[in-house]
């Protein structure tokens, strides 16, 4: 039988080899011109772990990307356990998990999110997703997405319709009464089949991948001005807006003692707010 | 004897006034070159109130400044109401205030924050504050800032080195171990003497108008550079992040069915993050 250390082991090692496959990608995007630069973390109790960040910045596509890995133990403040499953008596967690949050140069570009977690506290689960926030309406672009993600999930035997209703559920402005992009999928809790999850964890992984490449090749050289950039970062603040008035991932970070330039770097170069 | 309501009414309209009073001081740094724009809201029921916004853009000494005025009432959702004092039982509130953030074109005048409310619920009080947050530092203006205050605060009685710490204790970003700017003064929970406390809230309202233009006057021709400016951007990625994650008044705002480009005018134009 698979202990659950060896579990953790395992999905540990695929985060940090998926983490660099993406940035590979990433980097030949940039045609190998630009490379990321690396930053290693410890939490403060360096025996609760840390991370790995990778970031890119000021590239002929990615204007900032951050690709982060953290493998992190500890306790959680008491106020926050009640939020997190298996962990409202204890508190003790261990999580693992990649995520990806590109803003690009080109403002047709969307931006694109991923992340995949693995978590344990008295329970253990995947959790995960990926969804785009373009700046301009392109229903070509949305079904594409869409219908990536889509065969992933039935590949994998997932509920694919539940996954993307739980995306745009998750990803919305209640403040603004608006989604955050053209979502994509989000699940959580997938605690019952490890084998079968991390499968289909991994498969999202090399799926996003595709993805985010088919994106950017197909519109890497499209024109822009003045004007769709100062759309794009209008759209930038509500991203700002969401990512710190309701993104659960922020709040975990800043709960879970993790660093603070990784949890935040999500966050774009350049906002606007009018 | 002085009732309820009419402590209500007489605090509403010195709050009007103050607006236009701010209003006033503000055009006339931009030489009176330039207007600011009104516009008025109501909450979703009519019945519950609503504000009027005053917001002036791109001028020469102020990127964007927002002054809102708002006087509304209701029923806070449950769970919020154990934040408000005199709310945990029925929720019931009554509230009216003015709060002004202004963002400086020029990064050598620092951003500046002012607001004075009056709240009831099964208690009522006073509360507000001001305080301003350069990108460089600036030791003679700092003393200048906290010697006015101080001086509003022993003409009336009030307690300045307390409300000194609360507004450095409340303009703290946890997550980044900084403070929000170099402090002023904050004070809320003032139950006692409704005329005692009502005057210091209305010369306060006036030394505002003072030190805000004392500021300005001084730096308006300072030279600054591109870097500065970066500077600037970066310091007010770190004013957003505070306004989103922490900010009292947003979640007020948010919490009390407020209008919501009114709650987030505070919002710099332009941010950034590195």
């Amino acid at each position: 039988m698979i202990s659950s250390d060896f579990r953790k082991k395992i999905v540990d090692s695929w985060f940090s080899y998926l983490q660099i496959q993406i940035c590979k990608s990433f980097e030949i995007l940039e045609n190998n011109k630009l490379k990321f630069s690396k930053r290693e973390w410890s939490k403060d109790n360096i025996r609760e772990g840390g991370g790995i960040s990778y970031l890119l910045t000021n590239g002929k596509i990615f204007d900032k990307v951050g690709v982060n890995k953290s493998t992190v133990n500890g306790t959680f403040p008491k106020k926050f356990r009640s939020k997190i499953l298996g962990a409202e008596k204890k508190g003790k967690y261990w999580a693992s998990g990649v995520s990806v949050v590109a803003h690009m140069k080109n403002p047709k570009i969307p931006a694109i999110h991923f992340n995949t977690r693995f978590i344990v506290t008295s329970k253990e689960w995947f959790g995960g997703g990926m969804d785009a926030t373009p700046s301009f309406k392109d229903l070509k672009e949305s079904k594409m997405i869409h219908a990536e993600l889509k065969k992933v999930c039935l590949q994998n035997n997932k509920n694919y319709k539940k996954y993307k209703k739980w995306c745009d559920d998750y990803f919305f402005l209640p403040h603004r009464g608006e989604t955050r992009g053209i979502g994509g999928i989000f699940f959580d809790y997938e605690t019952k089949d490890w084998i079968k999850n991390f499968k289909f964890v991994r498969e999202l992984g090399f799926s996003f991948i595709n993805i985010s490449k088919k994106i950017i090749e197909k519109k890497r050289n499209f024109k822009w001005n003045k004007r769709d950039k100062e759309k794009q970062l209008l759209k930038r603040g509500r991203y700002v807006e969401f990512n710190l008035l309701y993104d659960r991932g922020t709040k975990f970070g800043l709960n879970s003692g993790g660093n603070i330039d990784s949890i935040l770097m999500s966050l774009p170069p350049v906002a606007k707010w009018k």
